[in-house]
């Protein structure tokens, strides 16, 4: 998927104008590495001429930049994010570059003052994964352009919002998942975790309303559920997916109200970490056994998953490569290499261990 | 413990010589809240005349404070520190501060270099997570106080340096618990993860040796084992201490080979969550069933941990607690209240879960 933009100037039309080497005007443009005087004047004169970047040079003239960039994660605490931000440092690094990191706790509020704060800190770039559910809500990264600091989405999409974006395609990833636990002959699944909505949503619309006011990502992994019972024309029931908080208690305690339906689901799909071991909870209390009375997906794949008995079928998330993939384009963008702006989609892996069986019978508990 | 050092004058010294109430000085001399210009001239001219930290005095009067703390951890992915850095930048939060954090990947250089770019950012304080092993090679640390950034560590202390330190008590935690292995009559206790060395000490001396020289927390905790051991009176045996690189794929190894031994192992402390997952991995294969067969303690609660089957009896560390701690004690020092370093110690809890069991016979791979 791929979005365009007017087009500005790009650091190859400055070399072409200064008749220098495209490395020779990057080097001079970006503030790093050596370049003679003399070229160095070619290049601004030639930069000036073509009006290439007109914030981001008068930036890199007057204060040199600050070989460093800021990264926005909503939860530190999380280990995706982790990852990510090991993959965007270690890509910075290896460019010279230091990175800071701020956490916001999933509050756009804290977003918006962290944006500002590294703003105020001079950095020379954002990868920003963020809290904005739409791009009404994301007026601060607009400001962070406007500051002349290029910035990179990653993991999360912001729906209308014209920026650079890492992702995983959530949406397929859920519905190859939830397809391969109809293929063993799954009739009822259930999604755990759906919109943070108090009240079940009854009509399936209202439930794909719900989902598009949610965080993208949770968004398009109901859909992806979605789309396997269409796909396999199965109907859909409301029971069966997960609403309100986003906790590992609430999905224990949702995961309990599925088993205890009159056709309790024979499967589960856990969309995160948490959403899993509320699952297991759940199944433990019911006195049900992972496989042999429910199949179990998860989102997320960790080293636990693969020590428990018994080993859980996990969805893999290239965390680093989100990571990396995110810095070098934002470092293409500081480049001025980049004409517009796209959306890259990295590749999950299915990971089959031993959590997906077919139904035996209708789990029940009685 | 406690050590000292001279103490420099404190705000309430300066409060007292201006004649004004401790809050008025803290705020005048911390740049923060409002302060009426006739006592903050009052305040300022006191601290001058008793010679209140000229350092942090200068930078707050000719650059303003700037709200901002930075954290260095060594490894952001770990969960362990995400924890941390939470309870880091929700005790800042409340104070009206900013938090930047640096992961260094257990890497000194990183480290020094992640020193300089905060005190370049003009952070005005500094919680780390040292990779340093001795005072020696914690020379940035010393430079940051010298540019008047108060810097308290968090995790781990290091020997010689004159810092705040809010650490747990790792060899008490790691002497109880196996203390608890043998008072249910475990003889042959393995531990997973020792000394990064490559080759095994035969002699206990050697080991402790090695210890010391390792990371702190590892460091401490393997004298925990040797602690438990000796209140015994159970003989030492350096083939069941794991060395080499500290990775989950060695843990497995070296448990795979503790549990081939003519005398294998009836019970294994674990003294990460990698340590924990490898040697889950080893009993995996050698066809062993936790606490049946053998008997399992780990460091580190996780949600994993509750719904293994067994569940895992753990260590837990108030990870949340130590990160606000240290933000406490950073602002204190801040303040100028503080007039010596110490090192606090909080505490960590025992989760008796189902991992634990006497031996039944010893266990052993045919």
């Amino acid at each position: 998927m791929t979005s365009e933009r007017a087009a500005p100037p790009t650091i190859s039309e400055v070399a072409a104008e200064a008749g220098v080497g495209r490395s020779t005007a990057a080097r001079t443009l970006g503030g790093y590495g050596y370049v003679s005087p003399e070229l160095r004047e070619r290049v601004l004169a030639a930069a000036e001429r073509i009006g290439y970047r007109a914030n981001a040079l008068a930036r890199s003239m007057s204060t040199g930049v600050s070989h460093t960039i800021g990264v926005i994660v909503a939860d530190i605490a999380n280990p995706f994010f982790g990852g990510v931000v090991r993959g965007i440092s270690d890509a910075a690094r290896a460019r010279g570059f230091d990175t800071l990191v701020v956490s916001t706790h999933e509050a756009l509020d804290e977003e918006v003052a962290a944006t500002d704060l590294l703003i105020d800190k001079r950095v020379d770039g954002l990868v920003v994964a963020s809290a904005a559910l739409d791009a009404a809500s994301a007026a601060h990264l607009e400001r962070a352009r406007g500051h002349g600091i290029p910035v990179v989405l990653v993991d999360r999409a912001v729906p209308g919002l014209d920026l650079d974006a890492v992702v995983i395609d959530n949406r397929e990833a859920t519905r190859e998942a939830v397809a391969r636990l109809i293929g063993e002959g799954h009739r009822r699944i259930g999604f755990v975790w759906g919109p943070p909505v108090d009240e079940r949503p009854r009509r399936r619309r209202d439930l794909v309303d719900a989902a598009a006011r949610d965080l993208w990502t949770d968004g398009e992994r109901l859909q992806g559920y979605l789309d396997a019972l269409d796909d396999e024309g199965l109907a859909f029931d409301a029971e069966l997916v997960m609403v309100g908080p986003k906790t590992e208690q609430r999905a224990e305690l949702e995961v309990g109200r599925m088993l205890a339906l009159p056709e309790p689901p024979t499967a589960l799909f856990c969309t995160e970490t948490d959403a899993m071991t509320g699952s297991l909870r759940a199944l433990r209390t019911a006195g049900l056994r992972v496989a042999r009375d429910v199949s179990l997906i998860g989102f997320d794949d960790s080293s636990w998953a693969a020590v428990i008995e018994p080993p859980l079928t996990m969805i893999e998330q290239p965390m680093l490569a989100l990571g990396t993939r995110a810095a070098e384009l934002l470092f293409a963008t500081i480049d001025g290499e980049r004409e517009r702006t796209e959306l890259h989609t990295l590749e999950t892996r299915y990971i089959a261990r031993a959590s997906v069986a077919p139904p035996a019978q209708p789990a029940r508990v009685e």
